[in-house]
């Protein structure tokens, strides 16, 4: 740990004076005053990104569902649960943010009513029925803000995918709006503490080959900082 | 930690010679692979127990759903994800144990199909229905096994209602058909250090004040080693 702190201090500071706001982790969609619906995303992509970020240098807050990771030191974190306090969270941060990267698997839909109380079996041998409503698209939303349009807050979307993951990736930037999508290469990223990243913009795409998650962070939100416009610009806007 | 160590060798040695099974935390019943149904069980509760009945002398496997916890020392433990997974390992360790604790949150049903590849918005704007199977009931399978009829294997249910705790343990217990049966107070439990329980059985019911889970765990297992066979039948079996 002595070691990673001083690699930590020795990282570049390409993100000083930046303010970065990261989701991460899944969210927890209720049914009833126990259960819910989630999925098996660790969070720890987006706290590796956290830290990189702020070991460069930035301003982190780290908007988190319900996993049990510490904190990296010196970030800002807001712990939620659905998808829709997640939105919340990050409109309000997004206001002052600079970057957005969006890590977080938060659920597309959640169950359409969530039961007040325990949902018992109810003798009939009959399962019940499960009814979803969308959840907001918390990416888009924040993508598509005058701030983004503006091209102030620069917005990095993530995919998890268990197949034809370039085609989805590009599919999926094209639908969100973002200048920087980040694929996850392989369905069996979520948990490990290795990954495989593949960035697709405007231009093409490039792969981060197979590294930690913390190192493959540092790369990337190195990546993120040369596409941001110049600092002067920032602190105009 | 050193004063907890010194305070759990001096606990009483009521469970020395017996094996006891335990199971914790929630099931993840998985919709695709990435989603799925799980609960906010943290399996703090299955864990404290599974210490304390190690503290006690017993030889412990302890079968967990998906949590973060740390095995408790001297413990056996079993990771699961599914109840049908929690199951087949129950089934399997029960014809050697002579008590088996069912502290686990298993889901009640599971999604009747998982999708073998992610499942997508399809564009049409209309989320999907989820349609449920029943999952297998461990803990009434265990308590109708003939190890079990015969009194060799003793079991111990648990339940966790949101509302009408006392009512529902009682009815939980008739149809589960097990002589003890434990009902978590407060649907504050979940997470929580600290719990408060209810002991139901054929006599009635008492509590055991608010305390922390190792304390509450530690005064269960005395009242269940009470209540089982001497230990030469014990042995016989």
């Amino acid at each position: 740990e002595l070691l990673e702190d001083i690699v930590a201090q020795f990282q570049p500071k390409s993100l000083a004076g930046r303010r970065v706001l990261v989701t991460a982790g899944p969210t927890f969609e209720g049914m009833d005053p126990v259960r819910g619906i989630t999925n098996h995303s660790s969070g720890k992509m987006g706290f590796a990104i956290a830290r990189a970020a702020r070991e460069a240098g930035a301003e982190v807050t780290l908007v988190a569902g319900p996993v049990s990771l510490p904190t990296p030191r010196g970030v800002a974190r807001i712990d939620v649960t659905t998808g829709r306090q997640m939105l919340a969270a990050c409109e309000a941060e997004a206001l002052r943010a600079h970057v957005f990267i969006a890590t977080a698997a938060v659920a597309d839909w959640r169950p359409a009513e969530s039961a007040a109380q325990k949902i018992k079996k109810d003798g009939s041998g009959e399962p019940p029925v499960l009814r979803f409503a969308e959840n907001p698209d918390i990416l888009h939303t924040l993508a598509r803000s005058e701030r983004a349009r503006s091209g102030a807050l620069f917005c990095v979307g993530f995919a998890a995918e268990s197949h034809d993951l370039l085609a989805h990736a590009q599919a999926k930037r094209a639908r969100k709006g973002v200048p920087l999508l980040v694929g996850n290469i392989g369905p069996a990223a979520f948990g490990r503490d290795d990954n495989q990243l593949l960035l697709v913009d405007e231009g093409g795409h490039r792969e981060l080959p197979r590294a930690s998650k913390l190192s493959l962070a540092r790369q990337l939100v190195n990546d993120i900082a040369r596409r941001l416009p110049a600092a002067s610009l920032v602190c105009a806007s």
